[in-house]
């Protein structure tokens, strides 16, 4: 890794992100809904990045690296590991770029996510989540076709492109009558969650954010606690498929250590009840690992009665057969 | 009938509704699609009114009618007949406003639509809407208590109030960069596309807007070509529950005859492929009366390639049985 690369963006790293999107990405509403508001006893605001293209807030940062690489690092190519938000983020914003993109994905990743990654172009190479390392196979194509190594979240350019909804929920929270209280965000390695907390230290220092995680890989929560990085049972399942990182990015880490108010942890089947909530009454598809925000707020994890609290719904790719399930409870 | 409420509303009336609704109903944002756009070859705007309070733009209307009675009328009640949507606006906007609300609905309606009414405090009162009238059964209600009806579309008051919807959308367009050429709007009774055509007359003359029903509901297309007001067939049957009005109403049509381009019919199967496109591509829960636009769009029944192009979504009540069904295909 570039030693450069390694390190937290700074606030204008994230303006000049939302420039580079500007077009390019949707900025995503932030919606309210009275009878959300009237269950949680909270001023809500929703940040649904299921809207965002590709359907997940990763294209914000995909695109913002991909579009900083030189023209001949373009067309060498781009390769990424992901279980899929960040594959289709990467391979829509290669696409966009001209640039060629190999995509490594466990193949038990939702159907739905390896087609849209096809689908945008790409090349899919499949392995085995509990037998492979993603990060050997990826760095394999590295070596072999000079490719560049698009990283989920430990990455700086990453991070800012991701920030780029922390200013949004930022700017669109002053403009609807004020800063929040409390910002809940989910969490797999921590891209997310780092770069909206950038963007807030400079924006709405005040706000309180709080990672949250799918029992089981609660790393991130665990790891604020003990103020050092900590892993995951391997035997660990959730399916929360999008949030299943083994522990917390070195980069992510450093920023959420300095700059969140702490983790929460909600289970599998709370999570399926804030799918189904969003279907029935947000009329919103969010798909498991984009619901723990709000299971956190549902399930009352997240202390949030009296309070002015935003909500980041992370994505909406999701499986028919998964979210059937989910909403049918 | 008050007379007065038998004729169309002017702009003035759709701009004080407009005032009368601010921060009581959601300005729903106007949503772009890069994925869409690509399919349809057209640069596409969505209105996605299931994120309209009680999940479908009827409470506009509903609340604009109610806010306008007097406090002896407020306190003898309203009454109601709706399939659902119009159901659920009155029960809110009653709520909201202090009103007893009493709600005549077919006794085969959504579950979720049933629930959510009585959910807002309103009285249900089943009929079966294939045996009874249902504007007997509200008129005996209206006598009995000295209830006010409010009717579902054929009122100038909710005309007005559906009219909010195409200021939005114009203005929004506007905003986004430029009037749309074509608008695309689920009809039943007729009251969104009329209450939207007068707005677009004043602030977007150019745009031709089409009415989209369902197949064997296609009573506004037929009695736009034929100059007169033609009912359905009553052995008819679509599950778009949201659009079965027997013929077009009387001020509806009145205002759709003069200022529509136009009606469009798609079939249940092409709704529901519009529902399932909406869940994977959109993220937005659609229920199938809300979905005809987007299907006249994606079914190329609108002839929509290169244009800019509005396209209402209208509601999103529906039942995960109906959902998943409409999804899985």
């Amino acid at each position: 890794m570039n030693e450069d690369r390694g390190t937290a963006p700074g606030f204008a790293e994230i303006e000049a992100a939302a420039r580079r999107l500007a077009g390019v990405a949707e900025e995503t509403p932030l919606l309210r809904s009275a009878a959300l508001d009237e269950l949680a006893g909270a001023e809500v605001l929703l940040k649904p990045e299921m809207l965002q293209r590709t359907g997940s807030f990763k294209f914000r940062g995909a695109y913002n690296r991909i579009a900083q690489l030189s023209e001949a690092e373009r067309s060498a190519g781009v390769v990424a590991f992901s279980s899929g938000n960040h594959a289709q983020g990467v391979a829509a914003a290669a696409a966009l770029l001209d640039t060629p993109a190999t995509i490594v994905m466990p193949a038990d990743a939702p159907a739905i996510k390896i087609e849209n990654t096809r689908g945008y172009g790409a090349e899919v190479l499949c392995y085995d989540r509990y037998r492979q390392e993603r990060e050997a196979v990826a760095a394999e194509i590295v070596a072999e076709r000079g490719a560049t190594l698009v990283r989920p979240y430990d990455d700086r350019d990453i991070i800012a492109g991701q920030g780029t909804c922390g200013l949004e929920i930022a700017r669109q929270a002053e403009h609807q009558g004020g800063a929040v209280d409390l910002l809940l965000v989910c969490c797999g390695g921590g891209g997310l969650v780092s770069g909206i907390a950038l963007a807030f230290g400079e924006l709405s220092p005040a706000t309180e954010i709080f990672a949250v995680e799918p029992a089981g890989f609660d790393d991130t929560a665990r790891s604020l606690a003990a103020g050092e990085r900590l892993g995951n049972d391997p035997e660990a399942r959730s399916f929360c498929d999008a949030l299943l990182a083994a522990r917390p990015g070195a980069v992510t880490f450093e920023i959420n250590r300095q700059r969140l108010a702490g983790g929460l942890v909600v289970s599998d089947a709370e999570v399926a009840q804030a799918m189904a909530f969003a279907f029935r009454v947000l009329k919103l598809v969010v798909e498991p690992g984009g619901a723990v925000a709000l299971a956190a707020l549902l399930s009352g994890k997240a202390r949030a009665r009296g309070k002015r609290v935003g909500v980041v719904l992370s994505g909406g790719n999701v499986d028919p057969e998964t979210f059937c399930a989910a909403i049918g409870r």
